[in-house]
């Protein structure tokens, strides 16, 4: 059985020390009531949920898994999932962030992500239930129609419908452009939608009264490829003028999928046959609103890591703290016991610091990323807003790929310091892996994110964010090079910054003479990336943890988690730049 | 589904063309036999038999797991195991290695290592039952008596019976000195052995009529900690003078464990309640005979990471040429079909190279290590078995680390290679998952063969086995300093070996002042070490496919695979120096 225990304090460090979120929010639109002690109580009061009502429920939850029922084309979710989310919905989660205009209460996206975070720590799987309400939700906010927001938009913010985001098909997965799903008009504003769609996950279950699915779909005179794809809303059960429902809509599960971890989320194949559905925005322009879910969940994904290594870490943390195993090298620290703890032997601390410097820099990165969303749809000043809009979409790649992948070494160490134990289900180390595994596959695999931070932020967008990022970096070091506290960390995040810069040139340049080397240097760009953007944002913690009024153990900690981090986790950012020099060159056909 | 092909080309050019493996076991004791035509010949028999009978049980074995019944005390396996394993002892396959006076047929161990990937490929969870045997027949070939070899060693080289090697203990994992269980005299030369193990891979199962348990304990006598360890052997049924089956010791399977993976091996709890059993070797010593099981297991287990890996490779291999999604980022490769090969993108190609670096690269390190091991035992020079044994004990915690930890990538990026097609069970690929993960923990983790390689290996026995191997790779680049074929590659290589040899100096000074450096490099020191040992056995990979005979498409292969390796693959050593230079100062207590 593990534990689990909401990181309260450390989010708190994160958001107002660091972030100075408290500042930053009282500026926006309609953030006077965003105070410190709203966010404070709804942080408590999620920590409360989540502990007590969503974490208990995890093991189990993978044990069952989801149950499908043929004759009727239905998804039983595990024990105690649905009641859950009757608390989650009573408890008016479901509409926390979304503007209040559709039934929502309007708060900081910033305070979403860290809700997040406690939801996936708690439970990954049932947590993916909420995930693709958001999407389908911001997907409506900002591009439905008036009556379609009424419709669909208010009950999904009230929790008592939910989304889906209904994207794959058997041979269209990374490459939409190859979907076939079809929408032919009906005359009367109304489509029928026919198609397979795999991979959608909380396409049927217990939880709500209707679903609403977003289908990608394409009218009879659609372009080929990506340029000829719309969206269509597809709800499970039709809905009558006043809002009640009407009968079943040709939509069905055919099946679940049988997976290696998030067995208590329901992986469905849908079935359109002649479904009535309706436009969300113009025709054959459906990727834009695509992607308006696809970058909020992206970013949620990304939390997803981290939320899964805040668990894995507390759970190997204190097993290494208990588990008596060997004598340290330098002689018993615990002479009194049989042996010394697990934490005794450096490379067990090395392994914990590992799980460290991801969890506690990435939580940092996540809500930094949050907040841009926050000041850019908030934000009083247009030009602030389209900064932060700008930063936002640079960092999504960086925080869904760093954030994933990190997740796939924090959940692997974290099992190993287990030992022979981390390998016995009973334990709950393995489903960590295998709960994380999915997340470098879906909402874009790596290699995806990896392009669309190279291919798309940088070459096609000539960098914005990056300039953004990268000036903020290099105003934090002249403003602090003097800084003692900083010593140590001013110097080599300023090569970094600068290397980082000059490889993106570099990058670019080679691009442009041959744009296969863009696909041979995407992934190691991502993560030399993300491991400057983390130098930057434990740089940050360490100052943030440096002035008055920080608990002595809290600085201790910072400061060390940052020595370790740019000590032997940055340096790695020179394998990566190795591998992008020697180009796609090293990359030929595999014989 | 997954597929698998015995790799029977690249082993024969592991076995003769990079090291010269004819020659060498033609020079050893009873080698004139060992020819090539004898050799091939067993390879093919091997492959059939692990294609055609192992390999299909692979995904049943996985879902089936095994069952164990409470009133019986037994297990029962998997549908199809007991019969494939039937086969595998009628073949003669048990005793392949084991010697001639014992029942075996006395072939090479090299031929053993390659006969055990194929295995380990085929299923990995089957090759289990008859490692540990194979444990217990090197234990007992070394320490035992003439009457515990007459009475149990034959029946383990018939495969009439298998062993189990009987070390873990609640309390007592990676640290054996806090080990309970009891071995009381009971006069007549036989022990009464009690207490309770842990984790016992094929402590009981449908296969064979009895099991040979070795058991470590401690008798009445014993000295405290690792010192104080006993080895006996105690039989599921006694053993009658005449080699029939007696009554039932009173030893039994409490029950079976619930895993990440490896579902079809019987990891068992054992009771021993005053069993009978009889002291192998003398009393006390029990860590020496430990060992000997030990190190053939460890060795085995590299091979077990470097056979999931081959099958991972072969399979996503096989999908990312099949498999059309995208285009490639210079234009269309496939113009006529809708989206190009995966392969066609650069980064999947690195996934493959990545996977193939390790598979080939590793296969010819576990050749090499077992050919020391045939030199060690028929070598008919003196100081060379005692070279080879020195290479070898240092060479198997280098193979076991790094191709067990190298297992983890490769089958990480296989999966990643089907996108999210990977992550459902029916594709095959998230179980080579779920069983790599196995590998890094039993046999002693990571961690351990780290502690065992610098500790061990090169501080405590003056690093004997790491100057042999040095000297190796030095005579090879003078030999080959201007040879053109491998130009690109012997500059790093001399360059990567001084290194190695620099920081083993620097690391033991370091160590000699402060023993917890020692454990603050271990691991890092291990990575490098395996990356330096490959990039060796690449470039002389590189060169025998650089002669005469060998067919274009293998000599390409090499060359372009070792460029790939020395590229993107070896700068990681750069990466672990800094940690290690970074030291135990960046590790600090956990606050």
């Amino acid at each position: 059985m593990t534990i689990y225990k909401a990181p309260l304090d450390d989010m708190r460090f994160a958001l107002y020390n660091v972030l100075g979120a408290e500042k930053v929010l009282a500026g926006l639109e309609g953030g006077g009531d965003h105070n410190r002690e709203l966010i404070d109580a709804v942080l408590d009061e999620a920590a409360r949920f989540n502990e007590q009502v969503l974490a208990p429920l995890n093991a189990s939850g993978d044990e069952e898994g989801c149950h499908y029922d043929k004759a009727t084309a239905s998804v039983t979710t595990p024990k105690g999932f649905k009641e859950a989310y009757r608390q989650y919905a009573d408890g008016g989660w479901a509409g926390l962030t979304a503007h209040e205009k559709f039934g929502g209460q309007g708060l900081p996206h910033v305070l979403g992500a860290l809700t997040k975070e406690m939801i996936d720590s708690a439970n990954i799987a049932w947590g993916i239930y909420p995930l693709l309400s958001q999407g389908a939700t911001d997907a409506l906010e900002h591009h439905g129609d008036a009556w379609q927001q009424d419709t669909f938009l208010k009950p999904l913010v009230e929790g008592r419908w939910t989304g889906t985001m209904c994207l794959t098909e058997p041979q269209a997965g990374s490459d939409l452009g190859l979907l076939k799903t079809r929408a032919e008009p009906n005359g009367d504003g109304s489509y029928k939608v026919s198609g397979t769609k795999i991979f959608i996950s909380a396409g049927d279950h217990d939880f709500a009264e209707n679903i609403v699915h977003l289908v990608l779909a394409r009218l009879p005179d659609a372009p080929a490829g990506s340029r000829g794809i719309s969206m269509l809303v597809v709800p499970k059960f039709r809905v009558n003028k006043d809002g009640s429902l009407g009968e079943r809509n040709k939509v069905a599960a055919g099946a679940i999928e049988h997976k290696m971890g998030i067995r208590g989320s329901a992986t469905c194949v849908m079935n359109f046959d002649d479904a009535e559905g309706w436009l969300i925005g113009p025709a054959h322009k459906g990727l834009m609103a695509m992607f308006t879910m696809m970058n909020a969940a992206r970013l949620a994904v990304g939390i997803q890591g981290l939320a899964i290594s805040e668990r894995a870490l507390q759970n190997s943390l204190n097993y290494a703290r208990e588990r008596l195993q060997m004598r340290a090298l330098s002689g018993p620290v615990n002479p009194d016991k049989p042996a010394d703890p697990l934490t005794a032997h450096p490379d067990v601390r090395r392994m914990l610091l590992t799980q460290r410097a991801f969890v506690e820099g990435g939580r940092v990165l996540a809500a930094y990323a949050a907040l841009q969303s926050d000041i850019e749809t908030r934000g009083t000043d247009e030009s602030e807003r389209k900064k932060a809009g700008e930063l936002l979409s640079f960092l999504i790649p960086i925080a869904k790929g760093l954030l994933t992948e990190a997740a796939q070494e924090c959940t692997k160490e974290a099992l190993q310091i287990f030992g022979g134990h981390g390998y016995i289900a009973e334990h709950g180390m393995e489903q960590f892996v295998r709960d994380a595994r999915i997340i470098t596959l879906y909402e874009g695999t790596t290699q995806i994110q990896a392009l669309d931070l190279l291919g798309r932020k940088i070459m096609q967008l000539q960098g914005a964010g990056l300039k953004h990022f990268l000036g903020e970096i290099s105003d934090f070091c002249h403003a602090h090079a003097s800084d003692e506290a900083l010593a140590l960390f001013i110097g080599p995040l300023a090569v970094a910054a600068k290397g980082w810069g000059d490889l993106t040139q570099d990058v670019a340049k080679r691009a442009a003479a041959n744009p296969e080397e863009l696909g041979a240097a995407a992934v190691d760009y991502l993560y030399y990336s993300g491991y400057v953007t983390l130098a930057y944002f434990w740089a940050r913690s360490v100052l943030a943890a440096s002035v008055a009024g920080v608990p002595a153990d809290v600085r201790q900690s910072k400061r060390d988690t940052a020595s370790f981090y740019f000590a032997r986790i940055l340096p790695r950012m020179h394998m990566h730049k190795a591998a992008i020099d020697a180009g796609v060159a090293t990359l030929p056909e595999v014989i």
